[in-house]
């Protein structure tokens, strides 16, 4: 790679590209990472220059549509103040938005440069990214209209793949899923309606998050299916991914389909996952062999992780999926630019314009006779979505190459699609992460599903997944960071003491790594507790009661460290006679913490002599065994 | 009437009707004094021969479009075995069915001859009502394919409205809801799209249940909208549309719409339900004034029965009413018989091939813009929704003579439609029931509206309407079967004893009546149980458990009958410490009822002494006051 004073090329307008400056060119930019490097001492100032001297050395007109400039940037950094991750838990984090994504000041142009309009308002979810001190860096190329699974339906430059550029970097999210591998920004918004948020994600070794339809708003994007369009999260990291997740999961009035995380949402993380897989005769990867071994061997993972297999015809999936550009979806994406399409045909990609002026032969009947299909197959499907906990399908089936895409651009695209069109359909949620490098060199992934509302859970198992990997992010080479990094980054955190069935080992305790709470630390309460066994709990749980100094003892507890909206959402659902108090603790700090209202220990048996709940868990144990 | 050997007319080959003989015309057909009459010794071939009187008395061609021969309905009655209603609940009682709901070896003609087939499989709903007792008298004629409120758009004669013939009888289920008004069969079913369950009741003084879209199953129902339609059950009285009701409720697996009652639907109706009424200047009576002034009126009531009035802005009512014929799912219409009406569109009724037609002009994408737009108006209006218990709308804003309906088919019918074409579209229930006579002698009928789910709510709060309205039942001249009557014909009920918070004026009363519990007497337990008030409860509540003979004292409790679904419903959501045990009352008898575990009495204070929780609650308002 040249190490002088490039400029990238500049279709749009680029802002200049700086010459590469050194030592900044290592800060690595998964946010845990970045924020250790703020913690440190960097300044945003350098980060932006990272940025764009990253935007130099890949050296690929084809990821972004418009950046923005590095003044503008700078200023908009400087207003972050301080560097603050507990109030701003993206503060100073660059990222990019797909072109279908309105950013205020930069052109929308949904990779149509005839139908590009200047949006006024942030979409929701960069308003939201913004204020949470996130930075956007530029707007990225993608399949036109978003529709595609390639990357290479754009009237601008084709993103490389940041792997191996003979191969599609996969679209439509095509530009976000490069920056984001590359390491020219720590995050990426994308869109997914048949599979945007994923196959690029697959293709590009980084994790997908494709959210339930309607938990992050759309309100601010340009529609391709305005019923199963989802704003996606492109990240280097699982924990990256929760982390902007939870800033941009927030129902929003200016979206009819917004929807707020269902009730139940948080529930506990069962201690083994039911893991549904498409029987082998089901297995589609059109004699792609290196990807049927990386996907057994990624199904061998999961059970070392503690999953129980099952194997599911996939049939119905596949006639799902066949509905969305065999049935009257189509009609959705025309819907959205009938006036444009209708005045400026020919200023479209003409493997676009094929695909959607399909539409024009569809009846209102067929719409509604589409609706009546997928009812119907939804109404098959349902009983075995119930019947496990969620699915492991590979990301895409096999890898293709930009030759092979321009040669037959309808099969190939609809190929990658094999294992993401059903899934809005069905109004599942899903994450595609890493799972490990081929033989050949290309990427191996695997996309975890649920039915909607279990966002948080596949995000859960996609972590352990993506830790067990020990894959570099993305293009980079960067390592994952590690728990000191992690926990260095969480400084902001919210601590939590943790008496009872939440201690590690314990019954409760995946409900706290399911919203991604991390282990800080055991610890000693100073010595005014008691401790009681409560009595009438659907499972044994202790309750821990403050008494006049020197009346109690110390108890063993666990420090576990939340961000301030997990913390907010756990403590909603304690229920009583459990509250959240102050915990004074030996070390004389004084966390908040779980204890019992006095009056719900009618019953209870004073444990206070065991010194926690853990060794009279085990003394319970020994009397029973 | 004539009162000698009438043969009714006969367009469709009619069974031969009956003269009158006697006494046997006396018998009232609610379902409640019906069964009195059986467990009186009425035979099922006298219930019979008065159905077929009834035929011949009404002398109205235009009812029936198929009625089922006498001498199979009495093979089918002999059939059902001795009077049993505890596991019949609809032993012996005729109905009709809508002639698009699907009865094995009638013909189906949904209003168009040239359409009919012979189904070879009852409907769903019918196979259930069959399964439980009823039979089937014959299937009633309608608005041609379901379509119109008015009843006068069929090739087959026009029903005449059963109050006053110049009057349209209302559609589209017309025939069913005059059957039902002249007492010749129990209840009939109907369906409701945009209002064809209600419209009819209202001008017929009778009451129109329309379940929430889904709980009724709509296997072997002719389309009209898929998406929106419902199986409604017309009766003379609240209680008897609540029977056909609990037996009917059944999720189906071949009814993709198909979806169960959701969970917590069996929820205390609160003591004071919180109505939307459209606001004064939102209110439509196109001139009816006195249409205006009974329905002010039918608000009063409601107010002496506790409810508390809310005044809505009914503009976003309005505007999703308005999607419903010209908006896209008028394209659900012609979806249903595309094939049939593409190829015999002259055998088509005029105005409904009209309407029907105005399909072939919408596109796919104007089907999606459709449900857009529904989408936008349902995020408007949920939060109205949400802070209400359930509305109070007119059923219909006027009534229409049949000749001007005639002469200006389409106004007129979209008018009917006022307080009713929003209703599906926006996913709620409700039931039109009758308030009253008005100076003309016209019926007077409101409907009550709740979220989906919400059935037995309205049901609930429709009873209360309409035993203060005291009228006489359809145009029989029946009076509403008394208490006495009701308990006859609950002979088959279960009886439960409680102790409680389920006594009459207590907190969770409300419980038993919205599952249609009847108050069947208060009465002492034996000398054998202690009396607790419970700890650790949200509400006070009490705990009887059964001692050794003569340890105990004799508890004050009431007895109250309920359905056996009822029932079992009621105690699959008692929650514990209580449970349902056997009861041994000091009368001898051993009812179930109410008792506590043992295991839930820590911290319980004996109140055995009290004789009961009314004497205990009230000693405890005494020392608080």
């Amino acid at each position: 790679m040249d190490e002088g004073g490039l400029r990238c090329a500049d279709p749009v307008g680029f802002a200049g590209c700086y010459p590469r400056g050194g030592k900044v060119s290592d800060i690595h930019f998964d946010i845990a990472s970045l924020h250790a490097s703020y913690g440190a001492g960097l300044s945003v100032a350098e980060m932006i220059e990272t940025v764009f001297l990253r935007i130099a050395e890949a050296n690929d007109p084809g990821i972004f549509i418009h950046l923005a400039a590095k003044g503008e940037l700078l200023a908009e950094a400087e207003a972050l103040g301080a560097f603050d991750p507990e109030n701003k838990p993206l503060w100073g984090v660059p990222f990019a938005a797909k072109d279908n994504i309105d950013v205020a000041g930069m052109p929308t142009t949904a990779g149509c440069a005839e139908y590009a309009y200047m949006p006024r308002r942030d979409a929701t979810v960069v308003a939201l990214l913004k204020a949470a001190g996130a930075l956007v860096v530029g707007k990225t190329n993608l399949d036109q209209f978003a529709t595609g699974l390639v990357g290479v339906r754009s009237p601008y430059p084709i993103p490389r793949n940041a792997i191996d550029a003979a191969l599609v970097p996969g679209g439509s999210s095509s530009g976000s899923a490069v920056a984001t591998a590359r390491g020219i920004v720590s995050f990426a918004l994308g869109t997914d309606t048949a599979g945007s948020g994923r196959i690029p994600a697959g293709l590009n070794n980084i994790v997908g998050l494709k959210p339930t339809v309607g938990v992050l708003s759309t309100a601010g994007v340009v529609p391709a299916c305005r019923t199963l369009d989802c704003v996606s999260i492109f990240a280097l990291t699982v924990d990256d991914a929760a982390t902007v997740f939870d800033v941009v999961a927030q129902e929003d009035p200016d979206d009819v389909y917004s929807r707020a995380m269902p009730v139940g949402s948080q529930g506990q993380r069962p201690p083994v996952l039911t893991v549904g897989v498409p029987t082998g005769s089901d297995l589609k990867f059109f004699g792609d062999e290196t990807m049927r071994a990386g996907f057994d061997a990624a199904l061998d993972k999961l059970e070392q992780l503690g999953c129980r297999r099952v194997e599911i015809p996939f049939g119905d999936f596949y006639a799902t999926a066949d509905l969305l550009y065999e049935g009257a979806w189509v009609a959705e994406r025309y819907a959205a630019i009938q006036h444009f399409m209708d005045t400026h045909e020919d200023a479209m990609h003409p493997v676009t314009r094929t695909i959607i002026g399909g539409a024009r032969k569809l009846s209102a009947a067929d719409a509604f006779k589409g609706l009546y299909a997928l009812q119907a197959l939804k109404t098959k499907i349902a009983p075995i979505i119930a019947s496990l906990d969620l699915f492991c399908v590979p990301t895409a089936p096999t890898h293709y190459t930009v030759d092979a895409v321009l040669a037959d651009p309808v099969v190939t695209n609809s190929r990658l699609g094999t294992y993401t069109n059903f899934v809005n359909l069905l109004d599942m949620c899903g994450i595609a992460v890493p799972t490990g490098m081929r033989g050949d060199g290309f990427p191996m992934s695997v996309t975890l599903l649920a039915p909607a509302g279990k966002d948080r859970l596949v995000v859960s198992l996609a972590r352990d997944v993506h830790e067990a990997s020990r894959l570099p992010l993305g293009a980079t080479g960067w390592a994952a960071p590690t728990g000191r990094d992690r926990a260095a980054s969480e400084r902001g955190d919210i601590e939590l003491v943790v008496v009872g069935a939440h201690l590690s080992g314990m019954a409760l305790n995946g409900q706290l790594r399911e919203i991604g709470a991390q282990f800080h630390r055991t610890a000693r309460t100073a010595a005014c507790y008691k401790l009681y066994a409560l009595a009438g709990q659907s499972a044994p749980k202790p309750g821990m009661l403050r008494c006049a100094g020197g009346a109690g003892v110390p108890i063993e507890v666990e420090v576990w460290g939340l961000s301030a909206a997990a913390f907010g959402r756990f403590v909603a659902a304690v229920p009583p006679p459990l509250g959240i108090g102050t915990i004074l603790l030996e070390d004389g700090s004084s966390p908040k913490g779980f204890l019992v209202e006095q009056a719900g220990l009618e019953g209870a048996i004073e444990i206070s002599s065991y010194g926690g709940w853990r060794p009279y868990i085990a003394s319970m144990n020994i009397a029973a065994g």
